[in-house]
């Protein structure tokens, strides 16, 4: 296995933190877990051209949000270019256009792509028995994020586990 | 103003992340906010090498935290010269010797170190009064983590509050 | 429907308080979720005779627990008879003593006992999955904790999401 | 002593948990802590009558939600005359009324009322540091809680720490 970054794509609620986790546990050597979420965490509290999410949880964000998380990105592929192995799990808003912005950061830097499949009904019914997450974005996000986005590897949370999806993951990466 | 990277430095418990929030708030542009304890989260959960508390509260990292801890310093470097502004929050276990890892990696980014203090026994009542922390650390590392290290502003959390320290930091940054 | 307590017991990470969010969302009237959780929180971070953890996920209880517990539990009861609808969470360590324990503090107050049963496999990788609770608690629980327990109604969080458990204990409660 | 019951009043941010988190730890008995938030938290995600929180941090609360408030408290009172000695911190919103609904639930149970101050923009800026509270809402309550309401003991959280706080109230309690 020579990949030193695991981007790992899909809706809210539709499992892909608990997967990196198992990942994590799964896989011979540690690699670190970020999260879209942990950078989003990392903004000021409020911020101009930030993240807003509507009433029905669309997510929308302006330039400042897209300036930093440029910055964000490439501090990851530094991460990954200075030994680390790295997952970061990512919700596609742009689809391929996403991937794309990935692809160019992360260069000549091994990357594999996995996509984690959810049916919005089975991720909305996460989000409310979760109860931390603002209503709709699951079922906004389930489709829309894996649009034109190629992957290595693909994953239904709705027919496995975690644990499962993340054996699957790992079987790939040790294949290749 | 044109630093680019702020480390704030203090034992566990000292009020650390309550002051970066209120910098974020008070800073006229938008600052990104990371912390040890994040690159700690995004360890595997169990990992030999790893990090260690001991019964006292006692912190002991392994040669595999060192090694993943140096490729996260090095990607938030590479944050700040993307164009981003980064505070992070740190525990200089190591004292003078902590503080020097960061320099060595920040190179010529320009780069603010401020002190935060707090009397052991007040930092040891909030660890008890905030729940989430294994008891002992407060007092653990209240002195410490101060231990050589070159300070640009101090602040003691024990007689201002976290917006006051924040304004007194933002103060100096703007003369600066 | 006329009861008005609902005690849905299962293992540790068997998806106990999920379904009850989802419950209370499928659910005509205002239902109040409690947690045994929810309970151990509110004691003192430290006490003699309390709950203790051990290295392999076994929890014990002392005196002074069991004490409290039996207030804590006949506040739940008043809530009950002063027109409130509560369903609570549980692990019933005691398997049938622990339903006993319910039963003789409920008196006429109606109440549905609801088994989610989880295979300790499945509930292990979601314990990984989590992230926030001790390991070894879900697989000690897995089959303990239903032991010589009567259901009205059971469900298995392993054959259906959390959602479509709960459209099954409310289709049970409207039949009744 | 032969309080059993402790009422902590106090608006949002002023510091209640963590005076109500040492006060368990420095008393001798254990004590139950219980939140009116464990109360939120426990009601349904969206309910007619319930909380709804406006844009500037103003709290309102429907019939629904006065209901099983009610419940909520006679079984605390329960828990008191079931032989625990329970802690609760609480926003009186109401001011005298708030008080007034609690001596009227407590009967001959003994209670001790504390009253936590903080000056709104002390109380604002530990909104902001704390990073998930609603801003606005410490500000909004700082002094309409406290409105006609008598106290047995009073503290000002922003002149003494949570744990000297909890000292005072400890010795109160152990003169009378």
């Amino acid at each position: 296995m020579t990949a030193r970054l695991i981007i790992v794509n899909g809706g809210s609620s539709s499992g892909k933190t608990g997967i990196v986790r198992c990942l994590q546990a799964v896989l011979p050597e540690p690699w670190l877990g970020f999260s879209v979420d942990d950078f989003v965490d990392a903004l000021p509290a409020t911020m101009d051209g930030g993240l807003e999410i509507g009433p029905g949880g669309e997510v929308s964000v302006g330039p400042a949000f897209r300036e930093l998380e440029a910055a964000w990105t490439a501090g990851i592929i530094t991460m990954c270019r200075a030994g680390g192995r790295v997952i970061v799990d990512d919700v596609f808003l742009g689809g391929a256009k996403s991937q794309q912005r990935w692809q160019d950061a992360a260069g000549d830097v091994e990357t594999v792509f996995v996509g984690v499949h959810c049916p919005p009904e089975i991720a909305a019914g996460r989000e409310l028995a979760r109860g931390d997450r603002e209503r709709g974005m699951a079922e906004q996000q389930a489709y829309v994020v894996h649009e034109g986005v190629a992957y290595d590897i693909e994953v239904d949370s709705s027919r496995a586990e975690s644990m499962e999806c993340a054996r699957q993951i790992a079987a790939h990466l040790t294949r290749t």
